[in-house]
């Protein structure tokens, strides 16, 4: 399929920015001509900044919708996604692959801008790259980058700084909220990878996840955003293929697989001594995951989510 | 914001005039100009319709969409709300605020006009005045309004009578009850306003309630709509500022904080000697609703939905 | 209302040509000016195409989406369907009643064509009748049609071979598994008129069914697109008129009034000897049907779904 991911993406910021004060969110021209649009940093942001940014993430592959849904007898938002190019989408786009990390500045980027870098081992293991003019990325980051800091994503970005353009959103406001709460899909499809199953497999998906709330402060915040996922979400996988191997590896999926599942996110990571890389990267995966065989017909269910520890997690108190 | 609600109103009512047949409505031009719409006095009207006043009464500034639900185990269609604006979509617009009367004539007068007119003390509590060239209402009536009244109503919304359009739908049709259900988010922020906390906080909300079933009459129409949001509205507020206002305020707000609570809403008119002013105007409200503090993330839950009374409200014997 | 039904789905069907990667659908253009859009026979085909494969069938009189569902603790998508012209949209067009059977092929052909042709007998009992120029088919089919079967088609539905658009998608797809799922509003509203109901008395409708997994074989397709009808899918009418004869047509109305209910319908069709004329007509019809009377405001519920079943013919061991 002739789809470029940093195009679509594109076309999805040039349509919103006549709807900047609609969306609450900022456009800020740098010097060097990259636009960066401020989606919570110094504006408030909005539930619909959140939604444009989850599809931007995905390049524009995916509808993303927020619906109805329940944690126990509470009313809650659900973060609802269905896309019929999961790798492209989910992996060569909305992945948060590329840490940026200057002196000055940290941020988790995701968004196209990444297959157009390519630096990325992912790209050479899955076939896909990218060359375009022009490139997006997402930042999740609490600040706006300095110029300095953009003119060195541009350079590894493999485009002019004019032709950049970065969505930037703190996990602690409503649109970075959204645009995780929007990677149940993204997750359950990253951890096949790394468990070495061929996700062209996967032709179609839908998932879901709960709507975490805003978080004071950014650790509180990553560990509402992934407890949403980890306890909340939920994704069906439309697959390819024969069902002995996703026998096998279907136990393993979701996160519940994990030693370190159980806990609220936020003390998982403080018992692992606040250190990323000492917590089990097999954590990080949705809830509950059905495969659908559409070539033999099987249909496969793991996990399942856990409403109390979701409370525990959110605050609810009901 | 830059926004004009009678604008963005005006906007929503064109593009839904070449589509008159598809959405069962009709449009007639008065011989001042004015056209006045009929969504289900003399024609039939159509749940895409109820849609379309629903998001007219907004101004344009929520998503409002049916979606599945449940009463028991009968499926059954919900309205679903979410706005970045809850202030403006459902307290200077969606709000209605405007009894229209004359001799001839009576209506529940909502929508964007109300701003222009600014006459109600709440547009100076908020705020927020308008004054655009043309002007959009909705009135909740049973029939349509004749042409002195619109000059009046053209009058008091300080437009020329030919830049005036009206919407007209009885309580008890199909498009009429949709546009009172998506009300879930709107009681609650007027109950919020009432009990003197600033409406300001509430920068975004999702709502829904279950879509009430179309009643032979007026009074038992007014019953179903009022028993939709008051057992069965549910309302998420995001908010900012501090959790202490929340705490005591929060108790307040549900329709279970009523001494009136419990009952049918007709039950509860007949009671109060089928006089509106002799019920609680603190009934007014959802059945459930969620605070989410996006400046501490708190998260603070208060009543809850009354499945039984639903169904005895809507004649439901599964 | 001057609505053509074959002139509304050449425009979706336009619309799509355009979009066909994005789909995963194919086009192919016979030597006789016929397209016919491959949506799953020898292409992936996807949801998306499923979606839309389900609106042409609805001439687009409907809308049609997938929202978040449930099969006991499982996520499992849903497909919701609303319409206000649920004559139109489910028996004029939607209805599968015309089969296409040539010695070199068979499918069951849908979509507003067979208005233009106005064979079947419910045409003339309906009072539709439609003559346009354009028309569009939809064909359940597990190969594509050669081209003397195109130019019998186009012959029976009076258009020239050029004018004739056919979309193919097999059941054993996920277009073909939706566009079946899409179809509980109609199935409802079939047995109502073979019931001899008016059923110009249902204005407006809503419907949903779980989207079955796709199945290996045609015959195991059709159980279960036919299992997440009778055992899952749902349908609120709208309906004008009196009570009393939809107390006595409720009971009749679910699928669960047949005989043959209560098993998998690939087993019920094995019990019927395979022949398709030795199961009882009175089945194919969804699993609870909601009646709202919007002349009396009396509401009536007949029937339930039943997940163990629906589980046991999806295969979800959880």
């Amino acid at each position: 399929m002739a789809i470029t991911l940093n195009e679509r993406a594109w076309e999805l910021v040039e349509q919103s920015l006549s709807k900047l004060d609609e969306l609450k969110i900022g456009c800020d021209s740098l010097q060097t001509g990259t636009r960066v649009l401020d989606f919570g940093v110094q504006t408030e942001g909005s539930l619909a900044a959140g939604l444009l940014l989850a599809r931007v993430c995905l390049s524009g592959l995916a509808e993303v919708s927020i619906l109805n849904g329940e944690i126990g007898t509470i009313f809650w938002p659900v973060v609802h996604v269905v896309t019929d190019f999961p790798v492209q989408a989910c992996l060569c786009s909305q992945y948060a692959g590329w840490e940026v990390k200057t002196d000055s500045y940290f941020a988790m980027a995701s968004g196209p801008m990444r297959a157009n870098a390519g630096r990325e081992e992912i790209f050479k293991q899955l076939g896909y790259s990218e060359r375009h003019r022009c490139a997006v990325g997402i930042l999740e980051a609490d600040k706006l980058p300095d110029s300095s800091t953009v003119q060195q994503i541009a350079a590894e970005a493999k485009v002019e700084p004019q032709n950049l353009v970065l969505l930037v959103a703190p996990t602690s406001s409503l649109a970075g909220c959204l645009q995780v709460n929007a990677r149940a899909i993204e997750t359950a499809l990253h951890k096949l990878h790394e468990l070495e199953f061929d996700v062209g497999r996967v032709v179609s998906a839908t998932g879901m996840a709960p709507l975490s709330p805003v978080a004071s402060g950014t650790l509180a915040a990553i560990g509402r955003t992934n407890d949403a996922i980890l306890y909340g979400g939920r994704v069906t996988m439309y697959v390819r293929g024969d069902d002995e191997s996703l026998e096998q590896i279907g136990p393993k999926l979701p996160a519940c697989s994990s030693a370190d599942y159980g806990k609220p996110f936020e003390q998982i990571f403080r018992d692992a001594n606040s250190d990323f890389y000492q917590i089990d990267p097999m954590l990080f995966s949705p809830a509950q995951v059905v495969f659908q065989n559409i070539d033999t017909g099987r249909v496969q269910c793991f996990g399942k989510t856990d409403e109390k520890l979701l409370m525990e997690s959110f605050g609810i108190f009901p």
